[in-house]
This record gives C-alpha cells, sequence and structure tokens, in this order.
C-alpha cells in the first residue's frame, strides 16, 4: 500500500494502531501474549483507513465514534484472518508464523473468536444499533463467502455470477461496512451512506479481483506463497474461470481438481492464461468496479480524503501486490 | 430438564424453537442443510426460557423484541458448543455426531461463525444498544472461559478462586445475559435489571458446579461420556480441586495429568472424591449460589413465571443430569 494516500488520514490512523494495540491490555498474561502477537503481525489497515477517509469526507465527524468503529472493522478483519489460518492450516502469514502454527488450532479458533467479540464491542462503542445490525450482518456476509468457498472447492462448475457474489460475500462485504459505518455513525443523508456503501463493496471488488489476477501474475516471492495457489487449493477465481468459458473441453483445471499430472498441468494452465488475453479481460473487470467505486464518490465535494479515496481506487488496480 | 418448569412461557417457547429453524431457511442448500443438522441437534432451550420467564416476570413485556433476543441467546449457546466439540474433536453431542465428524472441523468452524452471526443479528433486533453492547461483552467472557480453560489445562496449581472466575465465564455470563437482556429490553428500572442479572448469573454458577459434580457422580451411561472426563483432559474442576485442597501431597490427580498408571489413579481420584465429603461440600457451594439466585427474585412480585424462576434454580441442583 503507499501510504501516502492515506495521509489525510494519518493521525487518526495512529490512533487506530494504539486502539488495536490496547485489545492486548488484558488481565491475564497468556492471552495477553497471544493477543498481542495476532494484532503486531502486521497489516496495511486498508479497512480502518477507509472508515476514516469516508468519515472526514463528510466534513463534521465524530472522532469519539468513527475510532471505535474503524478499530472494529480492523479486528473484524484479523478474526477472520485467524479463522482462515486455522482452516487451512496455513504455517506462515505475512513472514511470521501463524498464531495456529504457534498455539495450536483450538486455542486459534478461539482467539478468533474472542476478536469477533472485541470487534462488535467496539462497533457497539459507538451506541449505533444500524452499526451494530451493520457488524451482524457483515460478520454473516463473510462467514457465508469462506463457507461457500469451502463447499464450492474442487467442483468444476463454477459460473462468473457466482464467483461474483462470493467475493462479494467474503471481500467486498467488509469493505462496505467500513465505509458505510462511518455514513452511519455520523448521521449522514441516506443517499450518502448510499453512495459510502457502493464504494466500498466496488473497492473490495476490484481489490478481490486483483488479488485473483496476482495469484497468477505475480511472482511466489512477492505472494508469499506458490503461484496459482488457489487453484491448487480447489478455488476457482477469475482468471481460471474464463479459462473454462473461452476452453470448456480443453483446459488443465479438471485434471488439477483430479491430482493427475498436477505439476505440468498447473504449468499449462497458469501459461493459458497469462498468454492469452485473459488477465487484460481480468482487469478490464476490475477496472470497471474501481470506475463505479468512483463514481459513486460523486455525491461528495472535493476534499483531501476525497482524493484519496479515489487514488485508492485507482491504487487497488495498479498494486503489484 | 423439567418441562413443566417452563409451562408460563410454553408457546413463546415454541415461537423461539421457530425461530431456531428458521436460521435454516437460506438461498444455499448446502448451507441448509449443514444448519438444520446443527440446530435440530437437540437442547434444552434453557436459555431462551429463562429470557421468556425473566421477561414476564415484570408484567408487561413486547414479544416482539423479547422473542428474537430469546433465540439468539439459544443460538450463542449452540454456536459455542460447534466450536466448542471442533477444538475438542469430540465425535457426538447428545447422542449424535457432531457437525465437525460430519463435515469436517473447518467447516464447523465457520458453522460456528455463522451462528455467532445470526445470534448477532437477532439480539439487534431489538434496536437496543445495550443490549448489543452486552452480546459482545457475553462472547468476549465465553471466550476468555474458554481460553483460560485451554491454557489451564493440565496445570495442577488452579485454586477455587480461579475455578469460579472461569465458570463464570464459560458457563454463569450466557445465563446472566439471558436474564438480563429480558429486563434491558423491557425498559425495567435499573434495580431490576441487576436482580435479573444477579439471578442468571448465580443460577448459572450453580448450574456448572452441579455439572461438575455430575461429571464425578453419574454413571456414563447419563453422561454421555466416561466418568471424570474432566480429569481425563486435563480440567481441574471444584470436585478435584477439593480433593487437591484436602490432600495437597497424597493424591493422584499428578499422576492423571503426568499419564502415570492412569487408569488405577483415575478410579482412586475417582473414589476418593465420591467417599469423603468432597460431593456434600460441592453441593453445598451449588447450593449456596441458588440461594443468591432466589434472593435476587425478591424484588419481583409473584407470578406464575416468578415461582417457576425459583423452582427451575432447586431443579438446577437437584438434577440428575
Amino acid at each position: 500500500m503507499k501510504s501516502s494516500i492515506f495521509k489525510p488520514v494519518d493521525k487518526e490512523l495512529a490512533l487506530v494502531e494504539k486502539g488495536i494495540k490496547d485489545i492486548a491490555n488484558v488481565e491475564y498474561p497468556w492471552l495477553a501474549e497471544l493477543l498481542d502477537y495476532i494484532v503486531n503481525s502486521g497489516g496495511k489497515r486498508v479497512r480502518p483507513a477507509l472508515t476514516l477517509l469516508a468519515g472526514k469526507l463528510q466534513g463534521d465527524y465524530n472522532l469519539d465514534v468513527l475510532l471505535p468503529v474503524a478499530t472494529g472493522v480492523e479486528l473484524l478483519h484479523t478474526a477472520t484472518l485467524v479463522h482462515d489460518d486455522t482452516i487451512d492450516l496455513s504455517t506462515r502469514r505475512r513472514g511470521k508464523p501463524t498464531a495456529a502454527s504457534i498455539w495450536g488450532w483450538g486455542i486459534a479458533t478461539l482467539a478468533g473468536d474472542y476478536l469477533f467479540s472485541q470487534s462488535a464491542e467496539l462497533v457497539s462503542r459507538a451506541n449505533n444499533v444500524r452499526t451494530d445490525r451493520l457488524f451482524a450482518q457483515t460478520l454473516m456476509a463473510l462467514c457465508t463467502g469462506e463457507l461457500e468457498e469451502s463447499f464450492c472447492s474442487f467442483d468444476l462448475n463454477q459460473t462468473r455470477e457466482g464467483y461474483y457474489k462470493r467475493i462479494g460475500n467474503k471481500t467486498a462485504s467488509l469493505f462496505s461496512m467500513a465505509t458505510e459505518s462511518a455514513g452511519i455513525v455520523n448521521n449522514a443523508p441516506e443517499k450518502a451512506i448510499e453512495a459510502l456503501r457502493d464504494y466500498g463493496y466496488n473497492l473490495g471488488m476490484a481489490f478481490q479481483v486483483v488479488d485473483d489476477i496476482l495469484d497468477f501474475t505475480a511472482s511466489e516471492d512477492k505472494l508469499g506463497k506458490p503461484v496459482a495457489s488457489d487453484l491448487l487449493q480447489g478455488k476457482l477465481t477469475l482468471p481460471a474461470i474464463l479459462l473454462k468459458e473461452r476452453r470448456p473441453d480443453n483446459n488443465p483445471i479438471k485434471a488439477i481438481f483430479e491430482d493427475r499430472e498436477k505439476e505440468r498441468s498447473l504449468k499449462t494452465a497458469i501459461e493459458m492464461i497469462c498468454d492469452s488475453g485473459i488477465i487484460t479481460e481480468c482487469y478490464k473487470v476490475a477496472q470497471s468496479f474501481v470506475e463505479s467505486a468512483s463514481k459513486s464518490l460523486k455525491t461528495f465535494t472535493d476534499s483531501p480524503s476525497h482524493r484519496a479515496l479515489i487514488e485508492l481506487a485507482d491504487y487497488v488496480v495498479e498494486r503489484q501486490k
């Protein structure tokens, strides 16, 4: 993340960072150590930055409610990552051993649950029934998306529409909550709240599409995991779905999913995806989400936060990792 | 559970039951099947009954808010059971295979998360920031209690105070939420809300102490698991802590935790606990919690719900499973 984009909310982000670290201030030393490890495992803090930028976009804002909500949004993200790593048996994230690999997956599961509760508690500090409801609905969407991914893994019959719905749940819902909640706690007009929700949702969609592109085009070194790891895990993302659309009967995905000549088939799949127009088409999809996102912002007047949100949307497509 | 105790809220409990089953009405058939299996796995519905009885205790009550909160409380309980089974690798609960043993622990973990979100969503339907906050705090207490149990397992240095704190978090917090939330959504006076919270908390404490007694005194058949399974899992509950207090240097718990002559040591521990005054002392502890619970109810006037809550408190100690 180009940190310069977050400049208009640099000070507030530092307070969010403090709020995140504060959750490790608990009476039990063993719990403090566990939480401290998890919340200090890095992260670009994109989601709380979105809440803060969206909050400042509207002129008047109240940090007393904006900060806990922004912090809660980030902890909700952290909680899902902890459970993802536990479920996937991942040993490393962001270059560090995962909580599950150190404390075991039982404790990692409970730590994720604890972070859900912390997130709910922080959001509840805004004293707003609407953000509380949004928290519940977002958690539901996140879980539905993750469950869908689990149930659909190694299933060849996945469509573009199914993919959009899935990433809408597992990724865009939280981006959407990040920006919408800022409008709600600021008591913004309904039109503004809707615009913020649309911005966040479309940005999240673009973010995930680009993530899924990079899984094929970036180097193992940049990714911190093998190239095409989604395919290896039985996940059909947009590039693979487009390959399937173009070559319904003659593509190596079936072989990969059935564990036949896996290495050779994977190499062929990566080549087929990268050497055709598929990546360009995927970027066009991402770009159209970004355009929708930026269009949503037209309802707000120009300001440093406004420019930052537009720049962020463009950056999401341009980023290389 | 003697179902006659719940008679004053029989009709409302049927509506809660419907609400619980309704959460399996989702668009994805695979998710519907999973949720349907989990929510139809039995359960005595003690916690939602508490919310309903506590709600009716106060005269005026609004079912539109009381029902979703009661249903949310039960689903919070269900969610924690799903995660408990996943973490403990339990294969059976209430005579049926666990979700984890059928769908695998990855999906069971996500299903538990999904139930947390459903619980939060149901509670949020009361449109009350205070119950939303209570939900978050209760989830936090539940997770802290479970984490404490995990971190302290096979640790011989556990005290009575630590035990009370742990069961306060892992069990009494939810009983307390069940009754306190009824007062909150009924806009009861602070004194009444406090009394309901105290009742629930003390009832929950008694409930867990009796559970921990029965783990030693009931038959394997009634328990549906081996006698003294807590000790086998490295958990020190009140009966074992009292044994340790009485015989600090000459008890078989150390041997059990260190896996030395386990079967014989376990038999000795059960005999030492059951043949001494330990069980009587544990029942005295449970009884004193029940008395505190009943005392809290004195602030309310006599009614069928009032009598039911007092009867329930007595039943908690008398029950044999």
